[in-house]
């Protein structure tokens, strides 16, 4: 696979430069005669998208996907499909002076190194924008995932900075600009941000997905585990620095008599392994938690070098996110659709022949 | 690539079964010419071999290796090196109480609604013995990375349970039974663990590593990245719930004027990055931690279901690891080795003809 | 690999249907740094495009590609380079008798009852059209080769239906409509076409090509042989049913002491090889020859079965190649430098490292 | 995907060399539950074992495989299966004189300078002897697709040198030492091959594959076709310089109107697309065709060079098959299925829930 695939079998190959002419990505292996069109795509990225509340990046990028093949009277043909954004909105002026140093927390400096050239503009392909086809990707994967098994994938903001966020309800994450579950944390949010901002500064978050009505049995025991593919894509999205399943680091300190779930007619007695045992689904809820590092865009000057290798300051003037991981929730959800859709595909070229008498377990999903 | 080979130049596939005539791997990709003999590998798999100490399981296997092909007037060809062990201490009646139900917290529920069929004998497929191949085939990249760029390799324990282990020297690591980095902690370990044993119970790790001398330039930032294929690795181990590179989750509450590493002409001025920026390496060490769940098989009864799906207890006689985690530090060295040689050839396959001129800065080694 | 990506380490993943928005590819894995530009590209596709002779189909498409990503000023930045290419003259009303039945000799019942829907206006994604973005890709794999090892590519007709035509001059070939290495033959082949033409039938094609100057030491012996890919992708060729290397079939009734190439102090003293020896170029020249079928959209009747399974007669009225081979030429080549870049860079990868201290010998490229 | 690795989902990596310990195969992805015993595998490695007939290599392997892992209770597991081969009959001494010169016509030179080291003994890697492990990995592969879908794959000599073999039966192919489906022509085979023997000379031969009861709709497209993985398999096989399917090279003097295979309620009206069109299977038997060069290790004294570039005659004494060809046909139905079910799988994975109401027509398997 090439290094710019995700996906063995339902695999994504994305493309694009920050401001570059085009950003996108190519679909290969949707199963044919679903229902596609913009609409169940479009949403998705409207959701990412930078400009929705002064919390995010102020770049008006419209991010109007064009599909350019692989769907043939509203229905996908197993053909690849292409999805086109063209960049917009790119005020390369902006960072006319960083082509000649590197930001401290960026990709500059290792990619100058590795390629012996770099896109500058806008952190050409390390770009969070480069998320955009993904999520688009995403989309198709999830409307696949929804029909054919009910599966529904969910992520939500757990901390943001140093203040953790509660959990209330899933309806209260589309009603804020932080996708939080709950309401009363948001004015506490909007002024730490504020400050933020005055401050030229940048935070980190911690974000929590769930993916309930998985079926069992997803995954390759070694090496292509769930988990394991799981935590490759997540760790795949701009800035991701950790990556827990289930009790994750919590874990540690457990008993084994208390960490294992016990399994029960009612069901699992508990979720620790966060729905992947061995590698494989358990057909609980899969539950992921990452954690997303601070921007490095910030306009407190920052010592580095520069191409010449003499020491300079940087300090960037752009429009930056003060928090990236506000955006990145929609992206973790699309991650986590691509892995699943992925290893769908791959469990039923193997396995389509199996019959188990065995019941799957009550919140087990088989 | 099949869902049992880790990498992509330099492939690992491995096979066997706990209780099966034998285990193995077979190396594709290895550079040739590099002089390669059992003195090379032995010793890794000495180091995880179970029945070194009265903490690991009892079961006496000799784990000794046979090299089958790609070996010649030792030296490597270039063709596939294919590494043989046998198994030789399973005792299967230790686990015939099993084949009928499902160990909580373990594979047999997942594996058996997978393929309709589970080798239940020690875990089958799903056992930690399976990361012996591993271990020889890591022996194999270690040592070519140690001789092309000078890279160190090394992990040791961090917390066993609810007690933290201090880091006062890597000497320390090889001394004791914990692959702790100190000794003035082994006593309380050793009270710890003799208390599980006696409780018939068991606890989860927290392993840190550390690659050092790893030259700038590894990964492909979208999506193979160099963290993000650390990460697959390490949660293809088994029992690995959460993996963290550099400041890992810490990283959601920092700044981004504390997190972002700055650049000076004596190095950078931290390594929050853990070594890795936009999935590139920077040349920094590599510093990743990752939780290790307690053990599964323990001696308390667990409530389960049977293959009828009728309730059932479950406890296990065997010969078990109250702490999988302290075998586990030679194999995440041995992935980490995996991985860092696998993108090592892929750079140099796209970019052996970049020439840059800026220096690296010192301690990012170029 | 998904199955719409052809090569390891330069893959090319190829989009779009003959009648959608447009088609395309994205390259991954280009080394950084050379220069790119359209120029390098598009006289590449004006060689296959239609309606350059009357020998060819009526289309009149432009083909005029654009550079999406993966250029920056003026160079390749080894991120993947997206190229688009607009349909412009799809004339779907010339279509539309056929969308209910299956044309003989075309994909058409395959594809029908492999995904259970088919884009069938100009064979959706069957059509000869898909082999632009093929081409666009393999001009920046052309030129890579050429500069990394003077490698010359050329393909030139070797027959057209029954008549053979000469080796002459590979100046011939640019100046006649088939591809022609000789001036003389070019009548007969024009009064075969017409009388084809009229005829509403069609005839097949040879094509023979060469790769000269390629080093010794590409492929990987089993099973990803340079032959074996070779092979792999000219079949990946629309309308392909045979391919040779080297002496080919002929092979068959030489004997050893006359089929196997002795080497000399003056070089090799043959080649039937064509090339390749144990799956690895020799450095002598690469020969390919290959056969296409006659275009199945023809205007004679011929029977056939519709969507319900009755039986029915297809005619095809469109605008249509009397012999598709006549534009496979540039795309022939395309093929061999892309399968040829793949193998230099997956053999860099491995054996960057190798020192052989015995000289090639003349005629071998080392 | 490495390669030493055959296929994606049903996937064979091999290993080992010619006089190294043991050669052998893993193979990965096999649908679990079939019944798998040594009796399955065994007989198709008696039929390729050399020392079988005078006119094969008089070296007595007695090719013994054991089953190493994936099987339980006598049914695969859905783990991989590793397949181990002892070497028992390696006469190094027979090949020392070949250590220090290359042999033309095989793989020695191009080995030397891929990787700067060689296992000459025997052919190393590159000897057929290596087919073995590919013949029992497609044991399996058959066993599945005969029960899945009633495949029958049977492949025969079709010339040997410049003798045209009929066909008359294929009971017949079982019943002589030249796979020929006819028992006439044996005497005169029988006295070419002696010829042949005693002049240290060897010769080519063409194999004919058919593959029966394949169902519609295997292949991707665009570039994984089904005709075209089946030309890479072929050409995988050593030796082989040519592959057809169908009408092969003959299709290059056909017209359209005669080529294109008419679709009636009857079945097909021909078969000259070879069962595949635009990639993908029609339903109709799959026919193949390859050319095998003669063996280069030969009597016959040759030019070459050794390894100081200077001058030098080869004469190869050990025990050769004077015509390789022989051998190779359990080989070539080997690969045939290992292509088969390796689609049938990406088929299912993809396209399981496709339902189409369009009959496929008689002789077309759906």
């Amino acid at each position: 696979m090439s290094g710019n695939t995700l996906g063995l079998l339902f695999a994504v190959t994305t493309f694009g430069e920050s401001h570059g002419p085009a950003i996108g990505c190519v679909v290969d292996g949707c199963p044919p005669g679903m229902e596609l069109s913009l609409d169940d795509i479009q949403p998705e990225l409207d959701r990412r998208r930078p400009g929705t509340s002064r919390h995010v990046t102020q770049r008006q990028e419209p991010d109007r996907v064009e599909i350019l093949s692989g769907v043939f009277e509203g229905r996908t043909t197993g053909t690849p499909i292409a999805l086109l954004i063209r960049n917009e909105d790119a005020r390369s002026k902006d960072y006319g002076n960083i082509a000649r140093s590197f930001r401290p927390g960026h990709a500059d400096y290792s990619y100058w190194h590795k390629y012996g050239i770099r896109d500058h503009r806008g952190g050409g392909r390390s770009s969070a924008r480069l998320t955009a086809p993904v999520v688009a990707a995403g989309a198709i994967a999830r409307k696949w995932l929804q029909a054919e098994f009910g599966t529904v994938i969910r992520a939500r903001m757990s901390q943001i900075g140093s203040i953790p966020i509660p959990f209330s309800s899933w309806d209260e994450v589309g009603r804020n600009a932080f996708f939080a579950p709950d309401s009363g944390v948001v004015p506490k949010l909007e002024a730490y941000m504020d400050d933020l901002r005055r401050a030229g500064d940048s935070c980190g978050a911690r974000i929590d997905a769930v993916a309930e009505h998985v079926p069992v049995g997803l995954g390759e025991p070694l090496y292509d585990r769930l988990d394991a593919d799981i935590a490759h894509a997540m760790m795949g999205i701009n800035a991701v620095k950790g990556v827990e399943i289930g009790a994750g680091f919590a874990s540690v300190a457990q008993r084994g008599s208390e960490h294992g779930d016990e399994l029960t007619l009612q069901g699992f007695a508990s979720n620790n392994s966060g729905g992947v045992l061995g590698g494989i689904s358990t057909g609980q809820p899969i539950t992921v938690s990452l954690a997303i590092k601070p921007t490095s865009s910030i306009r407190t000057p920052r010592r580095s070098i520069d191409l010449d290798g003499a020491p300079t300051v940087v300090e960037t003037f752009g429009r930056h996110d003060p928090c990236v991981g506000i955006r990145a929730v929609p992206i973790v959800e699309a991650m986590l659709a691509l892995v699943l859709i992925d290893h769908a595909l791959r469990h039923r070229a193997q396995n389509a022949g199996v019959r188990v008498a065995t019941p799957a377990i009550p919140g087990s999903f088989s």
